[in-house]
């Protein structure tokens, strides 16, 4: 008999070599029939494959990141499968998982494959889906490995073998289609009910433009139809509210060759969404008890060789500028500076928690083919602080920042989010991890103790924790229920170490604060990315860019319209005047297609009665009123961030 | 018979051979007593040079810029003679003018000179300018020059003659003293009625640490003993105000080895100062109709080839990164970035006068020997705009420029400044100015009328402009007297072309906008360094870091002074309260050291009565009042920037 211990803490007793699958049914039928794979020991594996010591186990199912990206990856092979079906003679490169789905590329030995295909395809897999086929696991030796694909004669699958061990290589074999794969794989393809392949792309082998040109097939699939049609419906959505197509149409952003790419240049409408999210961060931070203050966006080498981003995080960083015999970098974060404010003059308990933020721009290399839209970006706008504070203060500095992004939460009508805890491997301690037991237990308790006390819902992550100690990353979702990763929140027992950071405590002695590492609104890049999707484009009236359109009937009206726009200036509205010579109807559909929230439509009776007809965008007509109340109502719109 | 044509353009008709003094003395005596130098066809001639040809003049006092460094560099001279009267065996290397005074470097063999040794040089300097010693200019031919520094034994003079062409040396005499020079000098050494040698130090000869240390000796003279008094006044007023000293002990910025030279770390109360500069620079331009934009601080070699600042401006940049095969630079001024905005959408001329403003840091190499505090960095937060308009819009643009500048002086209390207005040169142009004549003198023409008009004090300078138009620099003066250099507002004709910029004209061709660029704040570092020495560190309210200080005189004071607090944050004003266990006497010196504007002292009369006894910084008691009656009063100095 073997032990097997639960996620909740409970242990049973197994025969040796149970499988996952096995241990669901002995629970539930119906959870077996959801079983996808298994987490044994911090591993995926099949749901299958037996087990044979005392070992923890955590079931995955559609709902767990791995229990998805197993699925597509079996998903991959069965494409694989009907491709083989359809074009005898193909040969394949490598089938992952994606964010959204999964691919495969393959060489078709100069086919062109079109979208009929496709539809084949995908009638050929659900074919073979019906048939239940399982995926079997099978330990191979090297040399029988290469003999079948030589054999075969598959001379990228000969390549892979290549850089494999003996004694480390698996085939699985579903149907008629065996793969060289690790795995791990679903128990059969009956799971899969509901497939699309959603594109056809080049992809030059190996990434490198040098090499052959592969076909690249995506897809995705789902345990359900019913799924799928929500999924396609997201996309379609998706599609629309694209961040790019609305950034370009609404002035929000630009990219230009000469000044290059990832480098967003905010234009006048981004730069009021900017403002506005500066001010409301700058309030609740100051609320807060924050200083801001303002660094350069370069430094010394010296200062990344103490932070120890040099070497580790030199990848993400730019190149260096040669200068006086040293080197510059570009900032890739903000920390380091602000522990250089923080250690410029001496500081004692009193003066803790110290809290330092800036919207600080930081510059980060990312592979130009990594780059996307303002989602993944070179230049960086950081909704910034670090709180330096006591181990005793800790607490509460840590509970507060949670209550601001719950805060925010609130104002951007983001309903659906998940903070993702990510803890240390005590295994680790000394080279993943800051060998600080204590610590670690005491920061990962109290920050647990936060999320459980607050009711935030979280997940707890292991062995993801960064060097210097715990962190959370949030995911929120769009109202169209896309995932956005967009903010982290860390524990940092290092830094203040390395960069010799004192206070002298209470009892007159030097001591080294606790540093919480924060950005609840992420970057302007990605955060005005997420509202541009999470909004269609239809900025609450406190963001938009133009508040209040002014629609004379007629040139008439004109001077009415300029009396009306002065008086809504006045009061701080952001307001323009439709001066066009256009019928009314036109210029009530341009105004709703630039997605200003209100319209003051304005004929003969508005002004003879020195009132205004109010439309809202997307709503309709209000009726008449006072300009006076108007103005009211939208002030206290927009001062409520509604 | 010469003609001779005075600033005003009036001509009149001299003897060959004339000299510039006799030319003052022609008109006045008192004139004559004053002139120092001339400006003959736009170079500085010694006055008592005999003139040859027709010529225009311009008469040099000490009021004149050219004037003044011809003063000092005689009295460099003066200097010269003291030392080698009284150490025979120096040897000189140069002496010339600095923005305030002079200096001369010398070999002395080794000798240490004291503090001591400047009195008595002060003296002898005194003695022989007493003598009205004239400086005599004398032609040498490159032989009999080298045959008298052989026969001296100085071989700093024979290495300046290796560089020196026959035909071009003079030599100056003023009584026992010779020294190969170019000249010019004032008429004669009776002129130098006051004397101060400032300062020791030592210099590499030819600026380089592999050379021999030479000893450098700084002075600065004046043509009356008040004069000298006033300037050394100033500099001990000056001393107190010092931006560095202040910038430190007020928590306003910091430098930090590992960050680098030159690149300031904004602290918290330096932050607040330019958060406030910021709004009032929104609010103005948001009035003014510019909208704002956001750039990041890097861009491709490409864009800087566009624009000609590579390789034209290459040596104030920092060095390029090399990335993904190509060159990235830090941007060095905003206006590239800008162009790509205004490029990004088609414009039409109802779009013009196109106004895009940003707080835009830029970088610039400045030699580390050459930076200092905050007014040589190498990280600029410009006040930056650029203007797009037509040829028509451009009187109205530029005055209304110029109408903020003169906004900005009142709201500062600058009163006094002027504007530097630098014009091309006919001659060169196609050379060192754009070819564009006629747009040239338009222009020209244009900016001088606003100026004319506003009646805003200003003076021409011939042969400064930028390359690509007419700019003015806009000097201005401390309340202590000292001047600084903030800003600039520059016409541009060539940008617009370089970067292909276009706007559908009326008649619906495509045509160029004219740019204006303009930066009335200067940068933050500058200006807060100006500021700071303006206002000795006792910013106005609005501007000041902490605003109200409440003192409770007592423990049992300080739950009143707490909810005092609350009513002044939640009025938005910047509030501390002093709850130190110290004496009332000790919590006001340190509050008035810190530069508070206000000092809310709290009692057993204010807590029974509800109010508070207001003290203001640097005036002392202005009685007790209501809570709410100094609110309003603090909020409407506020709201005013009084």
């Amino acid at each position: 008999m073997i032990k097997i211990t639960f996620p909740d803490g409970a242990v049973r007793e197994y025969e040796q070599g149970v499988t996952a699958l096995e241990i669901a049914k002995s629970i539930s039928e119906g959870l077996a029939r959801n079983v996808l794979a298994a987490n044994i020991n911090g591993q995926v594996w099949d749901a299958t494959r037996p087990i044979t010591a005392d070992s923890k186990l955590q079931l995955l199912t559609w709902t767990d990141k791995d229990g998805k990206s197993t699925f597509w990856h079996s998903s991959a092979h069965l494409l694989a499968e009907a491709v083989e079906s359809q074009f005898p003679g193909v040969k394949f490169w490598v089938g992952p998982p994606v964010d959204n789905g999964f691919y495969y590329d393959m060489d078709l030995g100069g086919r062109k494959i079109s979208e009929e295909d496709l539809q084949v395809l995908e009638k050929k897999m659900t074919e073979l889906a019906a048939k239940k086929e399982v995926y079997q696991r099978k330990e191979i030796s090297k040399a029988d490995a290469v003999h079948y694909f030589e054999e075969k004669g598959d001379e990228y699958k000969l390549d892979l073998l290549q850089n494999l061990k003996d004694g480390e290589i698996t085939f699985y074999t579903q149907g008629n289609f065996t793969d060289l794969c690790r795995g791990p794989h679903i128990p059969n393809t009956g799971f899969i009910k509901a497939i699309k392949l959603t594109n056809i792309a080049g992809a030059f082998w190996k990434g490198d433009e040098k090499n052959k040109q592969l076909t690249r097939i995506y897809g995705v699939t789902f345990p359900a139809k019913k799924e799928l049609d929500e999924y396609l419906a997201m996309v379609e959505e998706a599609k629309k509210r694209d961040h790019r197509k609305l950034g370009k149409e609404l002035g929000i952003f630009t990219f230009d060759d000469e000044v290059g790419p990832g480098l967003a240049l905010w234009m006048p409408n981004g730069a009021i969404v900017i403002e506005e999210l500066e001010k409301l961060a700058k309030t609740t931070e100051e609320k807060a008890g924050y200083h801001r203050v303002v660094t350069p966006h370069i430094a010394k080498e010296s200062l990344y060789l103490t932070s120890g981003h040099l070497p580790y995080y030199q990848d993400s960083m730019f190149p260096p500028m040669e200068l006086d015999g040293g080197k510059y970098y570009l900032k890739a974060m903000n920390c380091p500076h602000h522990h250089k404010i923080f250690a410029a003059e001496p500081k004692s308990y009193k003066d803790l928690p110290y809290r330092l933020a800036e919207y600080g721009t930081c510059y980060r290399y990312e592979q130009s083919g990594e780059l996307f839209g303002l989602m993944r970006v070179r230049c960086l706008h950081m909704n910034d602080a670090h709180i330096y504070c006591t181990r005793e203060q800790f607490y509460d500095e840590f509970k507060a920042v949670n209550e601001m992004y719950l805060k925010y939460f609130r104002i951007f009508g983001v309903d659906k989010y998940v903070m993702r805890l990510s803890l240390h491997d005590p295994a680790k301690l000394g080279k993943k991890y800051v060998d600080e037991p204590a610590l670690w237990q005491e920061t990962e308790a109290l920050v647990r103790d936060v999320l459980v006390r607050t009711n935030t819902p979280f997940v707890e992550v292991q062995d993801e924790a960064a060097f210097y100690g715990p962190k959370i990353d949030v995911q929120i979702w769009s109202t169209i229920g896309r995932e956005f990763t967009l903010a982290t929140n860390q524990v940092d027992f290092a830094q203040g170490r390395r960069f010799k950071l004192e206070f002298t405590n209470k009892d007159n002695h030097p001591d080294t604060p606790l540093i919480i590492h924060r950005a609840p609104l992420g970057t302007h890049e990605r955060f005005i990315g997420f509202l541009l999707e999470h909004y269609a484009g239809r900025f609450p009236t406190w963001l938009a860019p133009l508040q209040v359109k002014i629609l004379p009937i007629s040139d008439k009206f004109l001077e009415y319209a300029q009396t009306l726009l002065v008086s809504l200036k006045n009061a701080d509205i952001r307001a323009e005047v439709d001066d066009r010579n256009e019928k009314i109807g036109k210029k009530i559909r341009d105004t709703e297609l630039a997605r200003v929230p209100y319209m003051l439509v304005i004929g003969e009776k508005e002004m003879s009665e020195g009132k205004v007809a109010v439309r809202r965008q997307g709503k309709g007509d209000l009726g008449v009123k006072e300009l006076s109340a108007f103005i009211e109502e939208i002030k206290e719109e927009i001062r409520e961030r509604k």
